[in-house]
């Protein structure tokens, strides 16, 4: 079901000397297919530790994930269009890891802070300039990524950074990727397709390439993939991703991104805890398989065969 | 009715190398008539999905509407003065659609925080600058446009964005418009005609070059269109626009328009809704009939006729 | 009762080549008396449409005055030291108006919030630089002027921009007004006239050519007009001008104007309300009178004749 | 008891062609005695007209005291290491007091607002390099001087200033002054000695050459002298100075100063109402009664005969 | 116990013209070990004077930490890899000790307000360009260091300050220290194994090169050194010290020390009160009793000996 490669769609904020190095990061993080396999690592400070050691729900988290170290591994040796993390781990891991393709995460907060003491406030850590200059090191950085939260008494000054660095990401021809959470005191239900289709579309106003949501619920009983339709209709010519499947079972996990791919129209997904809490060689195999359903078009069964170790897919 | 071209009044902070340009926007967007059709569409973030997708009191929203791009290819084929919208969603379409007037809205907020929870906060996204950089693209720029809500407890930024954001624009020669609108928890009646008149006035003080107002409601049964006359002298020499009609009775729409064209005196509309929600030659049909009225003068009659695809309305 | 030309005061922060620039300023704004006509029209923000447009206490105000216009008018055609407004309707009138003495008013509020929801919070809106842009124009911008409201609790943020902007006007070689007014929560007698001698005070050592204060009261009984030497004294080589009298009685308005200026010692008025919201012959006839009593030293039943057209005062 | 000319101490942020400059003017203002006289003449924002107006506890106040150039007298003509005032005033007067050496004080607030309402928050009115720049005008710009509040809610803010001031002012050669009291509704006791002694040392690492408390109380009868000798300790090589004594008995202030210098190790004292509240040449005797004490290590006895005008101290 | 001299990890953001310095710097703190001895002198803000006079639950301080001075001649005669403090004392003191290596702390707060008052906010005082300018001077300014409260309402600012000041020193070829404490409403356990854990690869995140610790406690009887192994390996790459052992005894704070190092993983330590607290001499010898563990990997027996003066540590 691979399409033939899409035109690229060049934003007019990318300056005509710029234009080379955008189609370029474009193409490599869509493989010349438009979608996106983001591997998200970012989560050492929205999560602290917690999805890095001990446990979880769906059981025992591997110990390779205690060390950072363990998803530039990863990052390294399977098929991503990018992976997203902060600027401090990029620049200590990223000399030794200098293949990856980086998305340096400029903003981030902690989960210490719970919304009913107030509302989410992630603050800018980092420029869009900061992270370019580390192309200077020979890294290979294709573009940012920050969150906004419609809803908080605090969205005004993350709209106002997200388009401050949607815009500079473009001048710097690195692609832009925007986390898009409804949250805050006057949002009642995070997951409803309707305001996740609003939070679609402020993330194309404010200038995304991309833009992540989290899939949403249907209270009804109706297919979620298909309300997820109208998240993918808002966000226009910025693309969607989401997050794939929750809970372990890797099968469950593909065909939930096999539906938001080839049922929603949605471009890709950021997986972060379903790669890396498992131990190095199966996470490289989980990547590869979302990679196989995004990048390559495999039918579910064909990529668990990937997960498992039975299959290789490559681009 | 139409009048001989308006001697161009051009604020004293355009400086002299930016005259020529400052005029020639201007006589882009008033056709020569002093007067403006301004097709809004900043809504993805005001109203997010809202005004998209689905239903509202009025009826089913046509299903073109829920892709972005149905804004652009309306402002495209119609006749208008200027389509205004967030930088985003310019950058993204605006290499596609470079003959339209764009004007940039530089600032926007959605409408989840209710004024119970807090007062209006819009903030500004981008800079004068970097709106006017999309001209290097060949994108067709003529002003920028941002929103102030006097009475808010945050005024006071807004007021100051909004200065600053006029004296830029008049820098580089383009056309500044302010959306102003009385509102917070010091505010008990958004409608009031004097409160408008005021609101309006405020933004001449801010150096507007168009102000966009809400229409008034009267309590006591008098004449909202000749009460509106108070906020046309207020804003003096700074041209005063408002919504059209509410509804999707178009014949209704277009003799509110005519009257507060020509019985208040104002000099145009800012229309969103009434237009996008439509399904696209519908769309671009009411725009005309907008634009009958504003730029040609144009009988009630004659313009539903536009409307009704019966006649066609050129400049 | 004219006295010799005042030697004039140049502030240290005025640099030698702005020297020239600041006595040419100081000499047109004080007619060579060392006194000041002000003339205000900042209301349209500070009162909205309240004060030009209907009905006061007094009784109507003039037709005249609900175009801004209105008050170019008056200031091309009156005898006054400067017309303080704001930034915006400086531009866009000026270059009809060029041979007005302008003032240009940086920061500014709405009166819808009432102190008991907030301690009153005036923003910046324009730079000094600004400001003397307009003079590019062809523009006659002698100073700016800017409101602090001491005791407010946001009174911190207004003293450092009110610094600010009396250091940098002087660069400019312009003169600098404070409007210092005590006010907010911590306040509880806005007419105290020790406090009104204290705020006069707080120009002083932001830096103020001028200051002006509202005309305290007195509960004992006592001389107002002896009572606020206070204030003229704590300004010390800032020249203090207040309100002139309240009401429409213009005998009893240049009585007190007259008191002021020959018992309290202060250098002028500045005077809005009692001037635009007559008809044009008239409100340029009023002022005119006050010119006469501030600049010309005339007794009050001079002056009033002046008012009534029976005698002209001229400089 | 004068002591050799100590070795001054250069701090390492003083740059090498700044280091005559910061050497001149430690040795005018400290005489080459180590110890400093400085007149405080900022009370016109901190006390507004209270300390110039009117009576107090002590007394009337003296009719010279209610025009601010009397400070300006005082400052020319008596004994001092720097008069310490707003910029403002500093540029209002001094072109004809060039002689008097100004430490120009950066922020200031009024006292309207009470702690029980809002903890302590001085803004930043000027910079270092606009004080520096009245130098140009051929004043004697000695040094900068600012006021923080540790334990306000604010203290963060009013830290960061003062550290970039005091490093500013030492690029410049200037010398800084922090005035560092205790304040907020987290202090439960301003005049606590160990208290007191903290705050002296936050001034030392702000970076401070002067830190100016007030005298602590002690509660349990022991001498405050000897108790305040931790602060001077804590201070370290930043030089401590403090208030004199309280009330009108000139004996018994000069002996407080005596044992702040010679018992506590002080470096001299900052004072203001107890100079200016007099008249001129009792006020200027007063002066040169504490500069005897202070440069001169007279005697209790001999001061008293200096304030007298028995006998006179110079330099 | 000393291993080989470990790679030199140079994070991307070092740019090439400054490898050498971070290099030179790297080794020095680390005396090719990558270990660290951190001298901690910044308690005269965060602890008043409460750290330096009178007495602890521990016993009476000892008379010569009243004078700041101490904290420089501990510094010039022991062996540390840094000793950290304030700009301001750096400066003051730094042309007299231009040997010791310093690590400017770039914010600071005192302990003034508790957490049930407000969350803890440390606000910048200097920037890293200011730290790095006093190399002009001949001072051996190593690396910065800053303090984030994670769980704190303001984490967001201090994360923000935290990831520019880690990539400006690493622009400049100096180390970056993080003091990493969760703290605040949110925060209900600053001492969870697991929480300390996150808050140090909070640290890793904006860029740290070091990052420091409390000591975590257990409740449930577990080894806390075990438990400590967490957080080391949270860090990844950054290195982790902590505090030593509390109390005055100093066989048990050096086998905690032992404890952290060769049990926990850790890099070193912050030590701060358990050295400067005591007389010169002593204080001297502690330091270099902690060198011998943390840089020789002697045994808590003759480090013993080392803080009693019967051996000798040099390196």
């Amino acid at each position: 079901m691979q399409s033939a490669p899409p035109t690229i769609n060049v934003p007019a904020d990318v300056p005509s000397h710029s234009i080379g190095t955008y189609e370029q990061n474009w193409r490599q993080v869509t493989k010349d297919t438009g979608r996106l396999v983001l591997f998200a690592g970012d989560q050492k400070v929205e999560h602290l530790n917690d999805d890095f050691f001990g446990s979880t729900k769906q059981g025992p988290i591997a110990a390779d994930d205690a060390d950072p170290e363990h998803l530039f591994r990863i990052a390294e040796r399977s098929i991503i269009g990018c992976f997203a993390t902060q600027l401090g781990l990029v620049a200590r891991y990223g000399r030794d890891y200098s293949s990856v393709p980086y998305l340096v995460k400029l903003n981030s907060k902690t989960h210490l802070i719970p919304v009913s003491q107030d509302d989410p406030r992630s603050r800018p850590w980092n420029t869009v300039a900061q992270a370019a200059s580390l192309r200077e090191a020979g890294l290979n950085i294709v573009g940012i990524g920050l969150t906004v939260y419609p809803g908080s008494r605090y969205e005004g000054e993350q709209f106002a950074f997200a388009a401050q660095a949607c815009y500079e990401a473009h001048r710097e021809g690195m692609v832009a990727v925007i986390w898009s959470y409804p949250r805050g005191e006057a949002v009642p239900n995070e997951r409803d397709p309707h305001l996740i289709a609003g939070c679609a579309g402020v993330a194309a106003t404010l200038g995304a390439d991309f833009v992540k949501v989290n899939y949403p619920k249907t209270s009804d009983g109706s297919s979620v993939a298909e309300a997820f339709r109208e998240a993918v209709q808002a966000a226009g010519r910025t693309r969607l991703i989401t997050a794939g499947g929750e809970g372990t079972d890797v099968t469950a996990f593909l065909q939930t991104l096999h539906d938001q791919v080839n049922i929603s129209g949605a471009a890709g997904s950021a997986t972060g805890r379903n790669i890396h809490q498992k131990p190095l060689e199966e996470a490289i195999r989980m990547t590869n398989a979302i990679a196989a359903v995004t990048y390559g078009g495999w039918s579910v069964e064909d990529a668990v065969a990937v997960a498992n170790g039975q299959r290789t897919f490559s681009i």
